[in-house]
């Protein structure tokens, strides 16, 4: 957790972060900035007190805020705000750029399980018989290994996904891009509902909050790091749930897709994942639980506390990272020799290096940058 | 060419490579060390002279050869001999270990075509019809671009790609276990006189020779290697097709596989080669000529000459395979020191360098070993 908190301001935290949930929109960066820095209820009040133009985007709603109103309306669909922090947290949200103020969840299930093992399944909404069958198989598969199913309730792949899970007495969570008490699709209204009873339904919109377009892509960013992988199991070239994969891949988790036939559009993109290298191709449950990792044995645990950018370079290039001076320049030929390797591999890693700004050329050659982080 | 030839000695070392073709099964390798030692006319006068036990094996068929009457049952299918050193050649069979002594031909199209752009399209007999389709469409796709089909002219995927590339009016070649005057299966009779009128029909052993077992998996190295790559379309977890795609791999072509639908046992082998990083997912004709080069633009030219065993290791392991001393025995700890490398990297190199035979594990740690090469 990253925000400041003192022993007594529990509550005040809490109300804070409720607030910040119906005022700014999700993955909103000046939001998450400032309450990463005060706390939130610190953030608050200078955005109620402070003239500012960046604030000003969140005075419209600031002037019709209700706390109290918006606790009401969570109580009486049985919703609970958990905040950062709390125990079922999941720790894997705290690795995006902008977290969540506070998730708005309903259903018995504790969140922590998702940072034990999970996976999301995710897919098409114009899914075919064998893309639906596939994803509630699977989901079936992993859920009774005791992997938590998790997946955005969606037409097609989603909803096959939840149904899957359930089927076998499993655990699923749906993560809503609207409010906690506004099912949708509205077609999926009883599936929710079940959900809602075993496992659990999660927003970190406020109660009543419309699912818009832009709030479904940032959706998928907590789908994808509240869980330990991703896997896609039909999209079409153009879809969400790349999206979603996008976002795994971009916070350390693994990506996996389900292959199809060539001749079916809803795998053109399962295939390009798996081409492009952002994806491995996986057949089955088995295949996903080794790709996931199993709970207990090599679980990958959450990425927690300072980790240096360069941890995150594989071996040729890490090498060649470290063989950089910090100020004096040398040759690719120089480098190739302190670094013991053939000079076309280290030409190649200065290549990557320079794309992630760890290797800066000078006049006289080659010295260390600083790597672009993703967050912070 | 490794054989030695001197001005005037061609039609001897056509008719003593004739002859090693009747007598030495494929990929004998005391034949080709023998040929490429002395050349295939002093080869065959060192067996027919010479009392040792390791050319007893030629023995048998020595007493019943007849180069005349061979020559003249290939000139009566209407055959042709190529040997190496003949403009037609394919420069790729050089990579094998146990080249064949010759080349039996029957068809018009000159084999110099299959060092410019080729690919072979192989697969299961037990094809599904997605898999003929497939087949065919990307055979054709191949062949109105410029390349060259190979295949075995077996039923299922190898026929479906004959096939493709003749109803486009594109270039084919079947390569046979058996004789050039043999059609197998008995069954496709037509599709090879098809062949053999605008493409080729090879063989490496003589006429009259039986498709046995063993030939079929020897057969499969010249397909693999007279090819820019190797497209598996359909194959069972245990096929003839991922031997082809093995032979391509270790001679460092390209090795592409088709996915499928994931309930379709015919796919399960393509999956796997992709799982395992052994082939890159394709799935068009598109996709083929770009993994396998355009012609005249990024074509990998036939590799040539000799090279070390430990060029073809990749960074890391490279790099703790220098590190390694050839005598004294060290730790892991050690290594990582020296190599500069995480001992978590160096370890998992290790275990990939202890496999190839490339570091051994002593009593007191690990030293240096031989790699296994696959030629030479």
């Amino acid at each position: 957790m990253k925000a400041a908190r003192t022993p007594g301001s529990d509550d005040e935290d809490r109300r804070a972060r409720v607030a910040w949930t119906r005022i700014a929109e999700p993955g909103d960066p000046v939001a998450a900035a400032l309450i990463a820095e005060v706390g939130a209820a610190a953030a608050l009040r200078v955005v109620q007190t402070r003239c500012d133009s960046v604030l000003e985007r969140f005075r419209p709603r600031l002037a019709r805020l209700d706390v109290g109103r918006d606790l009401e309306t969570a109580a009486r669909c049985g919703a609970r705000i958990v905040v950062p922090g709390d125990d079922e947290w999941p720790a894997g949200l705290d690795d995006l750029a902008a977290p969540p103020a506070c998730l708005w969840v309903r259903g018995p299930l504790h969140l922590a399980r998702l940072s034990q093992c999970s996976v999301a399944i995710v897919g098409a909404r114009a899914a075919t018989a064998y893309g639906e069958r596939l994803a509630a198989d699977i989901a079936a598969g992993v859920a009774e290994a005791g992997y938590t199913v998790v997946s955005g309730a969606a037409f097609g792949i989603d909803a096959a996904a939840h149904r899957g899970a359930l089927a076998v007495s499993g655990s699923t969570v749906a993560v809503l891009a609207g409010g906690v008490d506004r099912p949708y699709p509205i077609a999926h209204t009883d599936l929710l509902t079940q959900i809602a009873e075993t496992g659990a339904v999660v927003a970190e919109v406020a109660p009543g909050s419309a699912p818009t377009r832009p709030r479904f892509l940032l959706r998928n960013r907590l789908i994808a790091t509240m869980t330990g992988g991703t896997l896609v199991v039909e999209a079409g070239l153009r879809s969400g749930s790349r999206n979603t994969a996008g976002s795994a891949a971009d916070h350390g988790r693994v990506v996996m897709a389900l292959p199809g036939p060539v001749t079916s559009m809803m795998s053109a993109g399962c295939h390009e994942l798996i081409r492009s290298g952002a994806a491995v191709l996986v057949t089955d449950a088995e295949e996903v639980i080794d790709a996931v990792g199993r709970p207990g044995t090599d679980m990958v645990p959450p990425r927690r506390g300072p980790e240096r950018t360069e941890d995150r370079l594989s071996g040729v290039d890490r090498v060649v990272f470290e063989a950089l001076p910090l100020r004096k320049e040398v040759s690719v030929a120089q480098l190739a020799w302190a670094a013991g390797l053939p000079e076309r591999e280290v030409a190649a890693a200065l290549g990557r290096l320079g794309l992630l700004g760890g290797a800066v050329r000078g006049t006289a050659g080659w010295r260390r940058g600083t790597i672009r982080g993703h967050k912070d």
